[in-house]
């Protein structure tokens, strides 16, 4: 459902814990290490025998994110998602999340149901729990600050420093997708200022668009690599772009490495469009939360 | 030293990863369990044979601090301990933080060193880990968001739920100086926008002052209760305010309670001060952070 489609309530009709209940409720913990989701000042996880992973990305408004083009659920799942992708990097599996949120009155309550709509999806389909969170006033844009804990055997969790010489490097996925659907999204944008009446050309976009709005986490992967038993030396998860991340792998792992333009996998509409823009796909991949990542 | 005294270094001249290993430069791990920090797509925490806590607060530019009065080394102070508090009040000790931080262009290199200088003495002081962030771009003000981890054995939490009827009510601290604090801040900045060559008075407002610009976690109760033997039915952190925190225990723990104004404890300077401002302290204890919480 489109944002202005939706009914109106303003958020001081729920209040702040009336708010938090609506958006926090239907989020039943499916992970056997979830001890003590919402509602105590701290959530409680057994990771008995494991190691406990972390990380944290935050989305502000107008930086990451156009809500002209992205709708509130699309990014919800964005935000759940590109975090997970940073536990599979470590070829771990993200287990829980905690959400800061910071939100303007601009916002309804509707628009929150979306937003923790797509995080909601992605927790069901990734088999993640929500635990917590911190809801606040913003003075003006929205803040989405997620924090995913994930868990490992401590002899799986791959770094990024463990690169050795002779080591091939691979990429899970094609890139510059997302990048692309940006640029087609920022495009459509401006032509819809001039003229509200547009209806935007989008057929044969599909691909590249859903790399930007509705990108996925390699969970996929990670499994793969677990039942071939097989251990990558090193892993990273690509979102600042190909070129930073292996600078980073190398950086950390004190090895240099090769890269063979022609080898890097391109979709062939990514390859289509980039023409279209005039660009070279590989000077140019900077993946905006792609949810790929490098093993070695 | 004041924000307005530092040399200034764009934000652009660091670029990301400069900033990023700058800020996070001089965070040595003080605790066994984090096996590894800063740097890689996650952090690696162990906490074999314990739980894990989790909590996240998010702090927003004119919501949440007004830096025309608060100094950026005591917000990153009191980001950081008004986070570790929480575990405090589910009997836990505080062990590892993630930072998220959204900045501007109108802050410096100095001023976010200054702001970690702050985070950094928190880390020192309460034996902290600083094991991760995401440093991002914000198109307006300056928004923190930090997650702690922390741990405790499973036997020695204290969730908000516990309590019984006929428990006893007690509170960690005196209560309602934070908020007098604020409102002395509020009202000098009001004289100081009239007058800019004014000079504030703030003699006897030490204590008040302390405890909205430096307020401290109780990790004393939390060490006194276990060399005591002493394990609370329930306990909660108090940051929204006496009335609202009472509530979420009576809620939590299907309870009713019974307050006895006359032994709410109070600093003789708060006593004071709330007569000054004409409000009745027992009717205005929103702590805003104070770091006090309370337990059955």
């Amino acid at each position: 459902m489109e944002e202005k489609d939706l009914p109106r309530t303003e958020l001081d009709e729920l209040g702040e814990f009336g708010l938090i209940d609506q958006l926090t409720a239907d989020f039943p913990l499916r992970n056997a290490s979830s001890l003590k989701g919402v509602g105590d000042d701290a959530a409680v996880i057994n990771h008995e025998g494991m190691r406990t992973l972390v990380s944290v990305d935050m989305l502000i408004e107008g930086i990451h994110f156009d809500l002209t083009y992205c709708p509130l659920k699309h990014l919800g799942y964005k935000a759940a998602v590109s975090n997970f992708s940073d536990i599979y990097a470590m070829n771990g599996t993200p287990t829980q999340i905690v959400v800061g949120l910071g939100v303007s009155n601009r916002f309804s309550v509707e628009a929150l149901d979306e937003l923790y709509a797509g995080i909601r999806l992605a927790c069901e389909r990734y088999n993640v729990d929500m635990v917590g969170g911190d809801t606040t006033s913003s003075k003006t844009g929205l803040v989405i600050s997620i924090t995913v804990i994930g868990m490992a055997k401590d002899e799986d969790i791959v770094y990024r420093s463990g690169a050795k010489k002779n080591d091939l490097l691979c990429v899970s996925g094609d890139l510059g997708g997302a990048y692309i659907g940006l640029l087609i999204l920022e495009r459509e944008k401006v032509e819809f200022l001039s003229n509200p009446n547009m209806q935007p050309q989008l057929k044969g976009l599909e691909y590249v668009l859903e790399r930007q709005l509705k990108p996925e986490a390699r969970k996929d992967i990670v499994e793969q690599l677990k039942t071939l038993g097989i251990k990558p030396t090193s892993m990273i998860d690509i979102s600042d772009g190909l070129a930073s991340e292996i600078l980073h792998l190398c950086k950390e792992s004190k090895v240099g490495c090769q890269l063979y333009e022609e080898k890097i996998p391109l979709d062939p509409s990514t390859d289509r469009l980039s023409k279209e823009f005039q660009i070279v796909p590989s000077s140019n991949l900077v993946g905006g939360c792609d949810g790929d990542w490098l093993h070695n």
